[in-house]
C-alpha cells in the first residue's frame, strides 16, 4: 500500500467500500484559508452515486465531516482530516462473487498481493475510494483558488462519440458532463444503449488548468507532466494520459509541433502548457483514457479462488460509463498535484 | 529540482550537457549481484550519439566509471555511483542561441523557474541527462535479471508509419530499433526525409516487460502503471503513455475490453498486465508518444530574453527523430520502477 | 506540518486537542495479522488522563474506533485508520490564556510559524496529540509481536531520584511506571511534592527493545539510532536521547567502551544494541530526557500577542510529571521505527 | 542503505574508504548563490586527516571537484555533484583484519545485514564517509549565509575534561577545536595520554546555530530538534544528543526550566532555541556525545567470521579522539537540516 501522495502538500487516504468509513488527511495545507464542509460537499455531490439516470442507483449520501485543521472557519496549518461514513453497504449484493475473480477487476491481483480476500465490493480497489480523493482535492482547490489558479474537467468522448467544442458552462448542466452541447445527446444514447445491453462503454476525460504561473514542476523526475501522469493513472479505470497534442504529436514534424513564440506569448499550445516538465504559463491541457466499467451483466468466463473455470454475471448496480463521475476525480487529482508544485516553487521566491 | 526517483531502490542523477560530467547514484541495490562497467557500457552504447546515420553526428564516447558500491565484481549493498565525463562539449555550437529561447525547448521555462540561463546546449534539460538514466537502469536490469524479469523496448511508429509485427531479434539489427522488419525501410526513409528538409519527426516507442510476478505495485497512489507513467513521462520529449489497449479502450464495450480468465490464465491482455495498479502476471505492455525533436534547422519565430521578436535557425547536430536513442532510456526507466516495486513487494514474503 | 513518519510502514496522525477528533492512519501494515480495538485500547488506557493521583484529573475516555484495514479480525494490507473522538474539551479552562504565550509552551512558536492562534489548550502542540501515536504504535506492536520482537519502557528517574534495578513486572503496578520497586515511593513523593507547590518535575524514561534481529537500520542517514532519535525527539517534552552508555561514553576510554565479542555473543552492551547504525542482535537500550511539564501554577513572566509584559498563572488540570504517561508514547514511537526497519530489511531475504 | 537526507534540500552521498572515490549530490540548492571549490575545500581541510598531532597521520588530500550545478561561479538550481577521489588507500593496513570483527566497529553488523565483507578499512561504515557530508554541508552553509544564518561547533569535553567558556575565536586556533582556552592544554594531554597507551578517549561536541528565524521546523514528526537529532545521530560514533539543558532538565522543576518571556525576548534559553519542535528565534544549542574511537591498539577479544574466538590488535593509523575532526561534520549535518527547514518554511511566505 502506498496511500500518500505529494511532497509538501500531502494527502493520505484510507477506507474500503463496505467498511465503516473512508477519508483523507491533507497535510501541508497553508494556514489562514477559508474552508468548511459545504465547500468540500459540493465536489463530493458531483461524484456521488445516484445523481442521474446515467449512474448507479446506489444512494450513498457521502456527507463529509472535517475532523481537524480548521478553526473558526479558516485552516490552521495543521492536518485537515476528512471523514465520510459508509452508509449503504449492502455487501449482500456481492455475496455470490466472493468465491470468484471478476474479469477486468482487481480482485485477482489484490488476492495475489495480499492473500486476503475482501469480497465486499472490491474493498480498497473499489471506485468508492475516489470519494476521499475528491474531498482532499476540494482542499487543494481552496488553496489554488487563493492563488488565482482554476481548473475544470469534462467528458470529451464516450465510446466513439467525440466532443469538439469546449463550452465550460455546459458541463455541469448535462449528466454526461460533456463540454460540447452538440455531443450530449449522442453520448447519452451511447451510455444508455450500453446499459440496456447489460454492458458498459469507455470514454475520454479532458482537463484544463488555467492561470498556472510559469515555473511549476521539478525536473528531472518530478516534472509537472510526470506527476500529473502518476496522479491521473492512479485513478482506477484510467489506462492512458496525454498532454497537449499527445499521441497525435508522434506523427507530426517538429516545425509543425513546436509552439513558436511571440512577444505576446506562445503562438500555439501543442505542448499543453508544459515544456521540459515545467509549466510555461499557457493553459495546461491533458486527456485521460477511461476504460469501460468492468462490471457488466453479460456472462463472462472466469475462475474461482481454487482456479476452477466458472461463469460470472454481475448483478449489482454499476455505472455503465465511468466518465460522468470520474470528472471530479480527475479535477481533484490535478488540483492536488498543482497545489504541491505551487508550494514547492515558493522556496525560490 | 527533484533528481531522485524510487522508494527503496532509489536513483539520483546529476549533471548538465557541457558541464564537467553527468552521473547517477543508485541507492538500495541488493548486495551480492554481479556488476561491472562492461554491463553498463553496453546500454550506454545503445544510447550514444553518433551510432548511425539516423542520429546526431556528435561523438561522445560516454565511458562509465563505477565509483562505489562494487567490490570484487559484486555489489556490496552500498550506493552504486556512476560517473560519465562530458568529452565533446563544443558549447560554441550554441553560442548564437544564448540570447533567445528555442521553440519547443525548455529554455524558456527553466529561465522562468531558476532565473539563471545556462545556454550551453540546454544544460540540465538536455537529452544528455538521459545517459545517467541509462547507466542507472543497467544496474536495475542486473537486479531484475537475477529475478528472471526481462524487458525490451522498440520503435513502434515513426511519423505515420506504424510497425505491426514484434520481432525482438530484429530490434538491435536496424538503426531505427524497429521490431517489425517490414517497417524498417519506410521508417528509415521517413527519418531521412525529415532530416533532409531540416526538420524532424515524432514516433511511438513500445515496451514489454516479461515474467513480472503477480503482485507488484502499491495502491492507491503508487500503482504500478502510475509509477511507470511518472517515470516515462519524466523523459524529455515524451507527451503521453498508455497501457494495454490504452486510448483504444475508450471506444470499447466492457464485455470486449475485460480480459476473461481461464484455469490457464488470462484469455487476452487488453489490460497490459496491470489490474487495479498491480501486476497480474501477464506481460506488461505500454506505449509512449515521442514528440518530434524540437531542434530543427527551419526558421522559427521566437523571442529573446528581453522578449523581442526574432527568428531562430538551429545549426547544431541533432537527431531528426528521438525514437532510436530513446528506446534504451524507456527500458531504463521501466527497469528502475520494476526494481523498486519488486523490492517493496518482498516485505510481504 | 509533517505529520507522517516511516518509509514503508508509515503513520500519519491528525487532530488537535479541543477539535472534534484525533487519529492516525497506518499505511503499510502487513496483511493477515490479528487486530482489533481491544488490543489498541489497552495501550491507550495506559496513556489516558485521570488514571492515577499522579496525573491530570481530566477524564477523556479515549475510545478508539478502527475505520478501515481490518476485516474479519485480521488486517487486510490496506491502511488502518484509527479514530478517537475528543469528549472532554472544556476550552473554557484556557479562555484566559488566549491572549498570552505560556512560558515553555509552543504557543509562541506556532503563532510565529502559522500566524493562526488556536488557543484551545495548545491545539496540535498539545500532549493530546500523542494519543494518536499510541494507537498507531499498538498496530506496530502487533506486527512486531508476530516477529517475536518485544519492547517496554519505564520511568528511570524523576527529578534527582534515579531507579537502579529494572524489574519489568513492577512497571505497570505503580503509578510512576518505575521499574525499580525500591524507587517507587521516593519518585511518587517527588511528583506529589512538586504538584503541591503548584510546580512540576522532569525525569528520564528508558526503553528496552528485545529480540531485534541483527541487521535492521539503513545507513548512512536512516541508521536505526538516528531514526529512533528522530521519533523520540518528536515527542513533545523530550529534550535528549542517548543509546547504551550514551553521554557517559564520552568520558570512557575505547578499551573500556568497546563491547568485546566471544563465540557466545557480545561480552557487554555499552553500545546499546546498535553498531554503525545497524542492530547487532543485543538488546536495544535508550534513555530519553523528559522536561518538567511547562504548565505550572506558579506565576511566570510572559508577554501577550501584542508583546506587552504580563504574568501567567495556569489554573488548568495538568500532570505534575510527564513520565508516567509518556512511557507508552515512547514505546509506541520505538515500535513504529522498528516495524519500518523490519519490513525494509525483508527486501534482502 | 538510505543515503539521502532532506525533503526539498536533499543530499545523497556515496563511496567507501579504499574505493575509487566518495562524494555527494546536493539537490534542491537555490539558484544564483556564489559557490566554488575553494569554499567547500575550506571545510574539507578542517576534517582532513593528518592536520595535527592529535589526528591520524594518514594523508588524504581530499580535493573536491564540482561536477555540476555551478555555472559562471553561481549555482544554477540543478544538482550540485561533488567528487573526492580516494588517494591514500593502503588497504594492506587492514589485511590482517579481514577475517575478524573489530570490537566497537560496524564490521559485524554490516556483515550480518549485507552478507558481503568489504574488509578494506570499514568500507561504507568508515569515518571517511563523513568527508562527503562535510562537502555537502558547505553548500548548505552557502545557502544559510545568504540568509544571515551562522553556525559553529566545538569540542566541549574530552574524557572528563569539560570546557566552560565559549570563545569562538579560540576554536580553530587549537588542534582540539576547544572553545575554552583554559581547557585546551588539559584536553590535549588527555588525548595524547590515551594515544600513548594505545587507547582512545571520547568527548562531547557542542553546536550553536545563530540568527535562525522563528518558525522553522515541521511538527509533529519533522520537528526541528527531531531532524537535528536524526542528522547528528547518523554520524558514526555519536551516541546521544541533547538540546538546551537536555538531560539536566530532567532533574529541574518546571518553574526553573521554563524560559520566561519579556518584551525584549526570552529571559533565559533552557530550551536551546526550540519550542514544540519549532525554532523560537533564540540561539539553537545542542550537544552530542562522541564515543571513544573503537580502533585501539590494545588487545581485545573478538571472533572471526566463523565465530571462533581470537584476539584483535589494531595497528593502523587512527585518531585517538574523534572530537577535533567530528566538529566540522556536526556543523555540516546541522547546516543541511537548517537549510531544508528554511526552504520548507518559505512555502508560507
Amino acid at each position: 500500500m502506498s496511500s500518500s501522495l505529494g511532497e509538501i502538500f500531502k494527502v493520505t487516504t484510507f477506507g474500503e467500500s463496505h467498511g465503516p468509513a473512508i477519508g483523507a488527511v491533507v497535510d501541508g495545507m497553508l494556514p489562514g484559508i477559508p474552508l468548511n464542509e459545504e465547500i468540500i460537499q459540493r465536489d463530493l455531490d458531483r461524484r456521488r452515486p445516484g445523481q442521474s439516470k446515467l449512474t448507479t442507483a446506489r444512494g450513498e449520501a457521502d456527507r463529509v465531516e472535517i475532523l481537524s485543521g480548521v478553526f473558526e472557519g479558516v485552516t490552521t496549518g495543521t492536518p485537515v482530516a476528512l471523514l465520510i461514513r459508509n452508509c449503504d453497504s449492502r455487501s449482500s449484493d456481492y455475496g455470490n462473487l466472493a468465491e470468484l475473480f471478476r474479469p477486468g477487476h482487481a480482485d485477482y491481483t489484490y488476492f495475489r498481493k495480499y492473500g486476503v480476500r475482501d469480497y465486499r465490493g472490491g474493498g480498497r480497489s473499489s471506485g468508492r475510494e475516489t470519494a476521499a480523493r475528491v474531498a482532499a482535492g476540494a482542499v487543494a482547490k481552496a488553496l489554488l483558488g487563493q492563488n488565482g489558479i482554476d481548473l475544470f474537467a469534462y467528458t470529451a468522448a464516450v465510446g466513439s462519440i467525440r466532443g469538439v467544442a469546449v463550452n465550460r458552462d455546459c458541463i455541469e448542466k448535462n449528466p454526461v458532463r460533456a463540454a460540447d452541447p452538440d455531443a450530449v445527446e449522442a453520448m447519452t444514447s451511447e451510455i444508455l444503449s450500453a446499459a440496456k445491453e447489460h454492458d458498459s462503454v469507455g470514454g475520454i476525460v479532458e482537463c484544463q488548468i488555467l492561470h498556472v504561473p510559469a515555473g511549476l514542476g521539478e525536473p528531472v523526475f518530478d516534472k509537472l507532466d510526470a506527476l500529473l501522469g502518476q496522479a491521473i493513472l492512479s485513478i482506477g479505470g484510467i489506462k492512458g494520459i496525454e498532454f497537449g497534442d499527445g499521441f497525435a504529436a508522434a506523427s507530426l514534424r517538429g516545425s509543425r509541433n513546436n509552439d513558436q513564440m511571440t512577444p505576446d506569448g506562445f503562438a500555439t499550445n501543442h505542448a499543453g502548457g508544459i515544456l521540459g516538465g515545467i509549466s510555461s504559463g499557457a493553459p495546461i491541457i491533458f486527456r485521460a483514457a477511461v476504460k469501460p466499467t468492468p462490471s457488466v451483466g453479460l456472462p463472462q468466463r472466469t475462475v474461482t479462488k481454487e482456479n476452477c473455470a466458472t461463469v460470472c454475471e454481475i448483478a449489482g448496480r454499476h455505472d455503465p460509463c465511468l466518465c460522468p463521475r470520474i470528472v471530479p476525480v480527475v479535477e481533484a487529482m490535478a488540483a492536488l498535484v498543482i497545489a504541491d508544485a505551487l508550494l514547492l516553487s515558493k522556496r525560490m521566491d
